[in-house]
């Protein structure tokens, strides 16, 4: 037999670990449970298969650092360090195994601090990465944004939503570019990576916080009422809490 | 006239074929076929032009290919190699030509045999990519299943449509979740890329067949009245069909 | 305070300035501005936010070449030369504070020109870099029409619109392969680069316009009634000019 010791010797079990790489995975398994519970919601679900929703956990997982390791021209860490891909199928599993009704509640209280704290890490990771690569400050900063928004940008237009970047959604780009704004001002200051790293957390978590508590709503133009009437998918987020109340 | 040397040393004629090149291009032509078909079905036709037609004969015949290269970070093949999009532009052609009936009862009978011999090449070819790449295992079983599913999803998120991978579908993505870890295990067992390959293709191609012809379906999730009655467009492929039996 | 000085020795003003870029750069922000106004239209508009919009100006802007220059494996331009952003963001801001009906009426008006203008370039741009990067011929051709569309493209998809490429839309996508195709063949005939591009120019400018006034579309192929009837939403831009008029 030599199939154990091949896959023993594959690299299933070599990586290296830079800094950020625990970050990145925390940051793709929440994001990987968002995704599995959100496409169970029924704005959002449309008749996905128990292999579906494990996809899209996928999809949410790492498809913000697949995003942002393509446009900085590099193999995506998810396919050199398998645990991206173990933390996405163990998080599908586990959106799948949660009763869909505990699985909601869940997303919608307790959750949404988990995904507030995964936002900034993954907007700090994108910056760092760009400023290694040796980009731009602006272009750091859209790296900044890519990595914790495009993974639920490709589920929204999987699911036939309008993307959440776009819409009003607390402030959800505006946080990934206060933290990378935040990042890139500390690193230029002369703070140490983890200093760095830890302040602008710090500030952008309480941020996101604070505009999900308070309702804080990026503003709207000015449309005439036939443009303003068109119908707006995001506003089917509404009646699902109205559906839960009635039960 | 100096045009007719220059194009002729021009490298429309040079290209490397490596051993699964001739493999690729099959399963690019049969996915370019079946793309021109499918967006002139109902639930997929927007009023897509002859041009449009074709160009989704390109999506669905090199989207699979080209997001597996853009992974792992090479210029795509189809941009290398001229005939992917030369097999692409007469695929298109041919599913313009067909008359709408025939080719719509082509596509639903003897080409799903077809699509069913590409589906398996393609993830052979995306996970022995991605072990020469040395990337791990886990990966390759990824990569083996971005080949023959990315075209279908562009195709049915260009159209409007819930991508096929993550609804009811015949085992679509297990089809080739199966013969890319098969294709791993066998190589791993210290099978050559030929008898890994064929053995693969065998294994993979009657499982196909079996949940086509029997109607095996990926399990859905439990979840409340109110989702599962919202649309799913996918449902949409049944009307078709009686749509047919009408006329 | 080490903050300015860092800034000022930041990349943000050190670019390598290519014979193209400047022509790249006057493309990504026509169609940036194209984005920001089409988004507010009717038919593509769905409640975006101020931000929603300013991003819909990069995604017209750079989705083009950022698409482009992944094909082509490099790290897009807009992530090495940061004027690609600027150039987004101020068009992102006067699309926001064109009043509504100014915008529209300057969109559909004196603005189609300045994409006309556009168009051919992107197209030879992305022509010459794949020429440049030793690809063949036909994938140039495609190179050349990724640039001019794919912005297009994912305004679209993100809007829930039919993408215009696959619709009618007075030969879009084949003014960029008339382009592609003459720089392609003109650079054969021994022309250089720029004597290349003006007559590249001239021409395909000249047919888009042609195509813009006479209302010159691409053929549909014969469809079956039930198929022909189905919702085609891009003829949704008829009832906007409609309510125009009613105003």
């Amino acid at each position: 037999m030599d199939l154990l010791p091949a896959l023993a010797a594959a690299p299933l079990f070599h990586q290296s670990w830079d800094g950020f790489t625990i970050l990145d995975l925390i940051a793709a398994s929440t994001n990987a449970l968002n995704g599995a519970l959100l496409v169970r919601r029924p704005d959002h679900y449309k008749g996905y298969t128990d292999v579906g929703i494990i996809l899209m956990a996928f999809v949410g997982g790492i498809g913000g650092g697949v995003s942002r390791d393509i446009v900085l021209n590099r193999i995506p860490a998810a396919f050199t360090n398998p645990w991206y891909f173990v933390v996405c199928i163990v998080a599908g599993l586990i959106g799948l195994a949660i009763s869909y009704k505990t699985g909601q509640k869940f997303r919608e209280g307790a959750f949404q601090v988990m995904t507030a704290f995964s936002l900034p890490w993954y907007a700090i990771v994108g910056a760092d990465a760009a400023l290694h690569a040796h980009l731009p400050l602006l272009a750091a900063v859209i790296v900044g944004v890519i990595g914790p928004t495009a993974g639920r940008y490709f589920i929204d237009i999987s699911s036939g939503v309008t993307p959440k970047l776009f819409v009003q959604g607390e402030w959800f780009v505006g946080t990934a570019i206060l933290a990378a704004v935040l990042y890139i001002v500390a690193t230029g200051l002369g703070l140490s990576i983890w200093p760095a790293a830890l302040l602008t957390f710090a500030v952008a978590f309480v941020f996101r916080l604070a505009a999900l508590l308070s309702g804080w709503e990026e503003p709207e133009p000015w449309e005439p009422a036939a443009v303003a009437a068109a119908p707006r998918d995001y506003r089917l987020e509404v009646p699902i809490r109205e559906e839960f109340d009635k039960k």
